[in-house]
């Protein structure tokens, strides 16, 4: 990678902020072991008071082994996992879920912007008849913000989690861009999922700041101690926890998380704003699909922005809690001048 | 924990090495997630060098995961895996070997000072009649240096491997402390294990002055593909994985690993060598247990020193890459003073 | 149920051909236990010389239990099965291919009369970028004849399997019905698949006159330990197998099952002909599906007709091998009648 | 296996009994396929009758499978499962219990005849830390009678439940040769096992006289459903279930499964009491353990006698619900002859 390209592969291709780096540091001293350490079990209390609602929190290294030990906890093994078709447990966590799960089904559901309806949801499971030679629906998964950067509404949510509880699904909510979902929104960070009776959210830090954790939030305590289990037993339990434990404070610390979450958004609302007619999703989070044809996209990497292709007649672009302006606005510019 | 405490619990507790924070810190760019950076493209040909054997390297961020994602790769879910009956894979990882391969039978058999030997695993594997109704053992799971701090020397593996070979066992060494050994032994690093014919090593850097890197050394590299697969599947392809490339490269410029490795081991024998009657079993490592009663260890305790009990009258003492001379010092003055 | 009701429920639904039911009188002495009888060991010559390929040949109390054994044997974990999403393995089978192969996912195919074809495949598999990040296909799971009443000629199966080799897929053929199947093409038996390069064939014979048990030929010889050890793990080794082996045995004798199967096709020709106006799919085995409304379906039960309800609008109707002319002409009459 | 060879190997080699036969025959006309038939849906009546508790009872092919079954429903994967070393479920099952459970862990307790007692268990689960790093034992697997024949007492019985639910421990109890336990303590069927707070039954007939049905009995109806759903994924729910079921109550008719094991129990006394001084057990069940050199085993069976050998000095006979008093005679004369 050359000095000069300007990086819109992914947000997990940013650095890390200061601020946890700073955090880090300044845990580095000898501690306890695994959990034991003081930052490890203030985590809890953290974020229990951010969302209003006690909850029980366990860092993991990445978004996929948050989202397998949520699914875990809530799904038997036999039992299905409603989610949208484009969602990154079903699509691209190499068949993390059903590893975790040891072998529920994942069945898709449909919808624009990788959003679920409850009319998409009822239309998978209605048909399924309830007896033993079909695997029945057990849980929902939904994504905030979805994996076409799209975020739902608290109006939204409180109508899933409705239509869920009406079905007796159990509700995980992976998060990995949640900051960017709740700088969308402009609502208390429990509104945009917590509020509406979600069992587990993963929270994700690593493509806004961080470096290495993750936050498994777990609303249903019950299951606290049966994520921890299953945590060890995925060899997610680090041995120098203390140090994850300090990138999840720094970035609660005066609402980091959030700061960059509207950052990245800002970023991606001038790059959007620049070529509004190619959009292909309305830009609501960090993440612009754009129509650009191969000679187009072709054009934009001689000058020197990366990226990905989304299909052979779209791209994606990916702003980060850190995205220059100067790089946001060369973006613009270049997409305005095709 | 009192500033005044002395941490002998575990080498986990210690912090991490200042060359691994400037690599982590030098690597504190934009690059291209998971795997795909500079620093962990070049991890193959660095340990292929290291051991003079070509092999494929993955990071995981714990050595239970380094360890369940060999055995996985190594054995089929419907076999058997014999390692000591306190071998870390059996009594310390949450049932994660079982977890990874699907239900492969962990095979217990004894040993003097947490090591097998061939006349050991015989007496477990022979009777096992080679039927249908019996799980068959395919796997040797070694420790080097194992759970309580003895270290198999370059004959004992030698005659451990060609056991395994002539059982068509496949052979997974676990490295934890695998620095320690190869610092005890003085010998090449591939004469602690590689050279011998072992199919997969777990390369322990945590214990050893890193911060969240473990190195899954792969020498049959016709699994290489399949240990990445099941990696992402188990939720440990982390998406900034330069920051843990780059604490495998700073442990292994300059031999840092194998300095840390020699300055635990030499502060374990400061302490050994103060009360040698006491010694449960001889120090080569970087552990020392002790009889030690109860009183004893209170009063121990009472001075400030942290440690874990072993038995009801036994205690364990880890020293670390940095444990100073002056809390082995004091420890070694204490225990002298009994 | 009465004594009056005409079940055309299921193939499930039929009792046990006589000659079935002599056999294994016949094998009832004292014998070797599990499949150490000599009915069971004759098993794999026995279909090696009905298909003129050296093949192994275990029974199975399943199809169910056949076809999952055989996708377990072919597919590892972390890997994908591509089949039709109304084949019995996707849709019926409580996810035991989940369950066998420790979480492989279910690639779901579209093609008319549930059969599939190479360009459907492509259209789900092409897409897989083959990265890690995905689940990558490895198994083809055709059946033969399909969940809708279909058969796959001679040709189709050597595009389909040509089309595998291709792509690099192993190919599992559920024969639940290829006895209807074969009876249908008037060809050889291996003609009906496996002399088109199959690995594994569920050769189902309870619809079919049996009673309790199924064969899954093996024709891949390579995998036909790991399929013992595979089945006796999930309990299906039978104690009393000799009880088994003797209804296998029996219907290979004179082709029973063969004639079987023509019976069955030509008790559905005899319904089919009666309304062919309303057919949703050609009859080409012993499933018929029907328009018909609720009315005309109450209409026929009220009649003594017993069947399922496929759809809001249509019914499935199902012959067996002792279907008799009166109660095939009887169907037939109503059907005309309404 | 010549006409006169005199099989003492298993009851797994004996044929089935007349009354069963005749039951099957008379379920032989058409039926509701799976366990929808009127058979199988009598029979959790028909058990809780017998029993005098409520239970639900669900068939399946093998002991392996409703042992495996039970301990999936009682133990979540990440736990483990306490039974004698020598227990079916650890020995002699392939990995059954592993492969239901998703690797739950087997933890081995010793004990005279393969019996286990509350001391036993206390050493191998006492020293199991409370923390994650630890599989936690869950589920207490008991065999009544034991795999060398002997018997629990209700006594024994009583004090194992009680300190099982003192442990927080579920107990399943595997009764392939229930029967012959019953008919020796000549005590309520309920006394031999369910009147002391099981969860779960194998309740055996396949070795008893039966053919192919076993009955899994579960006393925790809550767990029932789940347990139907696991059969199914299991590919053990037979589509024509009304033959196993039909066993079932043959079995239960009159007291058969009670005047089989009696019998078997009378043949292994002949047996038994022909060489006292040769026996390692006592014999309490229809297995007998003897002390028997190599050139004495060789004698038998140039005599026509077939039996295993135990060890290299010692061999096991079982009799069955049809040993005849002349084969058990010539036995015992044999042996006292030697």
């Amino acid at each position: 990678m050359t000095a000069l390209t300007r990086l819109f592969v992914s947000d997990n291709a940013a650095c890390v902020h200061p601020r946890v780096w700073d955090a880090m540091r300044a845990a580095d001293g000898p501690d306890m072991p695994y959990d034991g350490d003081a930052l490890s079990q203030a985590l809890d209390a953290r974020f229990s008071a951010l969302f209003g609602r006690e909850c029980a929190v366990i860092w993991t290294s990445t978004g996929t082994a948050a989202n397998a030990l949520a699914l875990a906890c809530l799904t038997p093994p036999f039992a299905g996992i409603v989610c949208h078709y484009d969602a990154h447990v079903e699509a691209d966590e190499g068949g993390a879920p059903e590893f975790y799960t040891h072998g529920a089904k994942l069945m898709l559901a449909g919808g624009e912007g990788a959003k679920v309806t409850p009319e998409g949801i009822a239309k998978v499971i209605d048909p399924i008849r309830d007896d033993v030679h079909r695997v029945q629906p057990h849980t929902l998964a939904l994504t905030q913000a979805t994996e076409e950067g799209r975020v739902y509404s608290p109006g939204e949510l409180a109508a899933l989690t409705a239509f869920a509880r009406e079905r007796g699904l159990r509700v995980h909510l992976d998060g990995a861009r949640f900051a960017n979902a709740v700088a969308h929104l402009g609502c208390a960070p429990a509104d945009a999922g917590p509020a509406h009776g979600i069992d587990t959210l993963s929270f994700g830090f690593i493509k806004n700041g961080g470096m290495s954790a993750e936050a498994l939030v777990v609303f249903d305590t019950g299951l606290a101690m049966e994520a921890r289990r299953r945590r060890k037993r995925a060899g997610q339990l680090q041995s120098k926890g203390r140090y994850l434990a300090a990138q999840l404070h720094a970035m609660l610390d005066d609402d980091l998380w959030l700061a960059n979450g509207r950052a990245a958004n800002a970023a991606a609302q001038t790059i959007a704003q620049a070529a509004p007619d190619r959009l292909l999703q309305p830009v609501e989070a960090n993440e612009i699909f754009m129509t650009l044809t191969a000679p187009e996209r072709e054009a934009l990497r001689n000058q020197g922005f990366a990226f990905y292709d989304w299909s052979d007649s779209s791209a994606r672009f990916v702003t980060c809690w850190n995205t220059s302006e100067e790089d946001a606005g060369a973006l613009a510019a270049a997409l305005a001048a095709l």
